[in-house]
């Protein structure tokens, strides 16, 4: 089995197998903390325009324009506050800038989609492992095009995860990973030192990092299970279940 | 000062001061070799038949296609062929793959352009912090628009010389390059990890890894001082000099 670690999306990545989706601070954390609170399903969509047209449906919006809650969103894109949301049974609409386009980017080929974060990292890897029949990808979102502290440190964790779990074949990406996950044996000094990091304590909402550095906290691994309209719908993954390829809706 | 490593090139970066553009295996090190041989400047072109239209010029063509010299090439792109070649006061037209490419994207827009290998690390990184007003950026070649454990580490012992010189605020990308340096204490355990070294390995051609590996044994660092059609000419930086913008011949 590969393991491979792309550090940022780039166009004209293609997938052959399980892509794990990384956007640690915050979009794949909240993602995770959504559906521990209780949300029935998560649709991605990268337009915030696009996520105010589901407004009419009985749906929760939750989202950021530059760290806050948009105009009209129900919530913002902080795991604490996700947590604790009213969401029980419901569908959150989650727009995200740098996670959404990420995970836009694995559906065009992947056969299977997970999000990733250092809360549901080994839930996660498990998930992905099971899954995968000849590679397992880690996708980092990055900041902007940019790689992310943050992000190749949660890869890092995920290939450690993995490599515990079975054989894997190293790329590059993913030895820069580990290398950088054994540089930091505390997680939150690789995401407080991040851009990602910097960005949400200009905003007040360092808090929310702290949050995002807790690893293997939560078994909710959102699952990519198919596309309505612009918008991917992930649920939440069974492990040992009868997932199949991704359907479009 | 800011310090800035991009560990794949992308369209759309663009650079305002310094650049370092890194391809270890094996383009940016042979670059330095040929200046250790005694050529008196590089031209470096992306396109092979660009290399070819040279040839009634009195130069002498290097390169690689597949790891290997292509026809009508006098040289190939091994560092150790180079330093021994006879090229003494003469022009040596390069073309190889990812190092070219970088080296093309890093000079739309930066002021000044240098090769920098692990073999000229330490006069690179002296010279880069030198011209640098505001920013030293490394720009890693990677492999076909991947991730290189080899250039990544080569990134992270310009940074750790860079970071000794003087005061520089890292982004991401330089704290990633600075922990796999600090994972490998010897560098030829990751630049015989590296994508690149495989692909030389299959060519027998193993022995440029060992050579690539040597930190700082040359001073000869190649700077970028103007351009003749599409290729990009590289003379030998001086320290404490007059280089001045990059000139359009």
């Amino acid at each position: 089995m590969r393991l491979r670690v792309d550090l940022v999306p780039q166009e004209g990545l293609s997938y052959a197998d399980v892509v794990l989706v990384v956007d640690v601070i915050r979009a794949t954390t909240t993602a995770s903390a959504f559906l521990e609170a209780g949300a029935r399903e998560l649709y991605l969509t990268a337009l915030r325009e696009s996520a105010r047209s589901f407004k009419d449906h009985d749906v929760v919006l939750a989202g950021e324009e530059g760290g806050l809650r948009p105009a009209g969103f129900d919530y913002g894109n902080s795991p604490r506050e996700a947590l604790e949301a009213a969401v029980g049974g419901k569908t959150v609409v989650m727009s995200t800038t740098n996670g959404t386009k990420a995970a836009h980017l694995a559906a065009r080929t992947a056969k299977h989609v997970l999000l990733a974060s250092l809360y549901n990292a080994h839930a996660a890897a498990r998930l992905a492992h099971d899954l995968a029949s000849e590679e397992v990808a880690v996708l980092c979102a990055g900041k902007e095009g940019r790689i992310g502290l943050d992000d190749t440190y949660t890869a890092g964790v995920l290939a450690e995860f993995l490599q515990i779990m079975g054989g894997y074949d190293l790329e590059d990406g993913a030895l820069t990973a580990l290398a950088t996950r054994r540089t930091y044996p505390d997680p939150t000094e690789p995401l407080h030192l991040s851009a990602a990091a910097q960005a949400l304590r200009q905003v007040g909402l360092e808090e929310d990092v702290t949050f995002c550095a807790q690893i293997a906290a939560s078994p909710a691994v959102p699952l990519l299970e198919g596309r309505v309209g612009e918008a991917l719908i992930f649920r939440r993954g069974q492990r040992n279940g009868s997932q199949s390829q991704i359907p479009t809706l």
